[in-house]
C-alpha cells in the first residue's frame, strides 16, 4: 500500500498565527481526516469502518474539568452529573448546550464497551524527549493522569512590624514548607514518572506590610501508576499534618478530580510500531505525561497514541510549534496503523 | 498641677464605626489638642511654646512611600525628590497638591535642626505586649524601621505533566525556599527585635496545570538595630544566591526603601517616665515595631513616643480598638510630659 499525505493543511496551520490550542485541535482533526482520505485515495477497502471522532471541550475547563466529551462517551462522567456542572456565571452544561442549539439527550451519548475495535489519537508530545533524542515518532505505553486539589491554609495575620517571629502563624511560610514537601514527595517516589506541581498561590491580604493570614494553592500530581500516585498523596498529607501542628495553622484539602492512569492496548501499540518499522522510521516508546481524550476512551476501547515532537517541548504557550514534516509523518503512520487495525485490503 | 482630660471626643471616636486608620489619625490629633487644652484649663504657663503637628500622608502610600509630611519636614526626603513621586495614574505629588489648592513651595517645608526642643507622639501599640502584661502605658525606647524590597524569580514554565522533575526550573519552588530562608534569617538574628515578612506572592502564569515560570514576592525586614538588619539582609542575599545556583533560576532584588531605625531621646523618655511615676501609673519600656512620623522627626529633634494598648494587638484591621479610658490616660500623660519638656509654671 502506498499512501500520499497532503501536508498543505498542516503547513498552512503552522504558518498562520493561530492560537496554539486551536492548532493542536485542528492538527488532530485534520490529521485524522487526511489519514482517512489518504487511505481512500490509495484505493484501500476497510473491513471495519473507520470513524473520525471530534470531542467536545477537551481542553477548556469552563465547567471545572476537561475532556467533557470523552468522559461522557466513555461513561466516566454520567449524564446527570455532567448536566449539573456549572461555569463561573452559574450556567449549567445543560443550559449552555441548549442555548447553543444542541437538543439531544445526554443520556444517549454513552457508548457501549466494544463499540470500537480500536482507537488511535495523534498528538504532539508536549514534552522535550523526542526532540532531544532526535526521533520523530513516539508510541505511547501509558497515559499519566492527574489528581487535582485545592489546598487552603489558614494562619493569623497582623502588622509586619507588630507581631514578633515567635508569635506568628504565617500562612505563607506554612505554604512554602508544603510546596517544598510536595516537590520532594514527587522527587522521592522512586520513579521518574511521578510529577507534582503547585501552579497557583493566592495570598491574603497580600500587602507588603501584612503577615499573610490565608493562602490558597493548587496541587496537581500525576503518575502512570495509580498506587504510586496515591502513595505520594499520602506522603503530602502527612507532611501537611506535621506543618499544621508545628505552625499552628489549619490546612484543608479539597479534591477536584482524580482520574486513574491508563495503559495503552498492546494490539494498538503493535499496529503502530509495525507501521513505523515497515517505513523505516525509528520511534520511542514513551509515557504521555499530559492526559487526553484517549485516557477516557481507553475505558471502553483498546486505545493507542502516536506522538510527534514539538519545539523545545513547549505546549500551552503561544510559541508551541510542530513542523509540517513531523505532522505529515505522524499522519502517514496514523493512516498505516488504521489500515492494520481495521483490516481490509487494497 | 491638676489636669482634667475630657474623654468625650475619644469615646465618640471609639463608638462610631469609623475606618480604623481615621480613628488612629484623629486620636493622635485630638489627643494632642486635648493635652494642650487641659494644660490651658489648668492655668499652666509654658516657658517654650507647644505646637500641635498634623502630618500629611503618614499612612497612605499613594506615592509609594508613607510619612511624606514628616520626611519632608525633617529633610529625609528632598523637595525635588518628593515633587517627582508619582501615583498609579502617573500624577506627581506636585500636580496633586496644586490641584488640591496648595500653592506653597516644598523647598520651604524643611525645618532646621534645633527648631524643636522635643517632640512627643501618642499612639496605640499596634502589638499585643501591653495588653498581655495588663499595663496601660508604654514608653518607646527605639523605633524599628523597615527595609522593603521587591524580589523577582525567573525560572522556566511548562506543562505540569510534560516536564519531569529533574528538568524543572520551578520559580515557585525557588520562591518557597527563599521565603523559608527569609523567615529563618530573622528567627536566627540573635535578637527578638528582628522581624521579616513576605506579604505578597504573585505567580505567573498561575494555572493549576502550569509550572510557574515567574514569581514576584515582597520582603519587609525590620529591626531596632541598623547593623543587625543589614546583616539579616546579607544572609538573605547569600541564601538567594545558593537557591539561584542550585535551581538554575534568576533572582533579582529591587530595594524600595531602607530607613534607618531610631532611638528615642533620653530626656524625652525621662519626662514621660517621671510623669507616669508621679501619677502612680505602671509603664513598660518597649520597642515600636511599626514606624511613625516620629522616626523622621527624630532626625531633627529629641523625640519620644507614648503607647497605649489596643485590643488583641490588632491594627490595620477593621476591628482595631482602643478603650476610651486608655485614650484618656495616654492623653493625660502626654499633657504632663509636655509640661515638663517645655518648662513653665502654673
Amino acid at each position: 500500500m502506498r499512501l500520499e499525505i497532503y501536508s498543505r493543511a498542516g503547513m498552512a496551520l503552522t504558518r498562520r498565527r493561530l492560537p496554539s490550542e486551536l492548532v493542536r485541535t485542528l492538527m488532530r482533526f485534520l490529521g485524522g481526516l487526511e489519514a482517512i482520505r489518504a487511505l481512500r485515495r490509495s484505493g484501500f477497502q476497510p473491513k471495519n469502518s473507520i470513524e473520525l471522532l471530534v470531542f467536545a471541550t477537551e481542553e477548556p475547563t469552563r465547567f471545572g474539568i476537561g475532556c467533557l466529551g470523552s468522559r461522557l462517551l466513555s461513561g466516566t462522567l454520567s449524564a446527570e452529573a455532567a448536566a449539573k456542572l456549572k461555569d463561573r456565571d452559574g450556567q449549567t452544561v445543560e443550559e449552555v448546550r441548549r442555548k447553543a442549539g444542541f437538543s439531544g439527550n445526554l443520556q444517549e451519548v454513552k457508548l457501549p464497551k466494544g463499540n470500537y475495535k480500536a482507537f488511535v489519537e495523534l498528538h504532539i508530545e508536549q514534552g522535550p524527549l523526542l526532540e532531544r533524542a532526535k526521533i520523530s515518532l513516539g508510541i505511547v505505553k501509558s497515559i499519566a493522569a492527574p489528581a487535582s486539589l485545592r489546598i487552603s491554609i489558614e494562619g493569623a495575620g497582623g502588622h509586619a512590624g507588630g507581631v514578633l517571629m515567635p508569635d506568628r502563624k504565617d500562612a505563607l511560610c506554612a505554604a512554602a514548607e508544603l510546596i517544598l514537601a510536595i516537590e520532594n514527595a514527587a522527587r522521592t517516589s522512586g520513579a521518574v514518572d511521578t510529577v507534582s506541581t503547585v501552579g497557583v498561590c493566592d495570598v491574603f491580604p497580600g500587602a507588603v506590610n501584612s503577615i499573610p493570614s490565608r493562602v490558597r494553592i493548587t496541587l496537581d500530581v500525576r503518575d502512570t501508576d495509580l498506587a504510586r500516585r496515591d502513595g505520594v498523596m499520602k506522603t503530602i498529607e502527612r507532611a501537611s499534618q506535621n506543618i499544621s501542628t508545628k505552625r499552628q495553622v489549619s490546612i484543608q484539602f479539597e479534591l477536584l478530580n482524580a482520574d486513574a492512569p491508563a495503559d495503552c492496548a498492546p494490539e494498538v501499540r503493535k499496529a503502530i510500531s509495525e507501521s513505523c518499522r515497515e517505513h523505516g522510521f525509528p520511534f520511542l516508546e514513551m509515557v504521555s505525561r499530559a492526559y487526553h481524550d484517549s485516557l477516557f476512551i481507553s475505558r471502553i476501547a483498546p486505545t493507542g497514541m502516536l506522538f510527534i515532537p514539538c519545539r523545545n517541548g513547549y505546549s500551552h504557550r503561544p510559541d508551541e510549534y510542530a513542523s509540517p514534516e513531523d505532522i505529515a509523518r505522524g499522519t502517514l503512520m496514523l493512516a498505516v496503523a488504521l489500515a492494520k487495525l481495521c483490516g481490509g485490503s487494497q
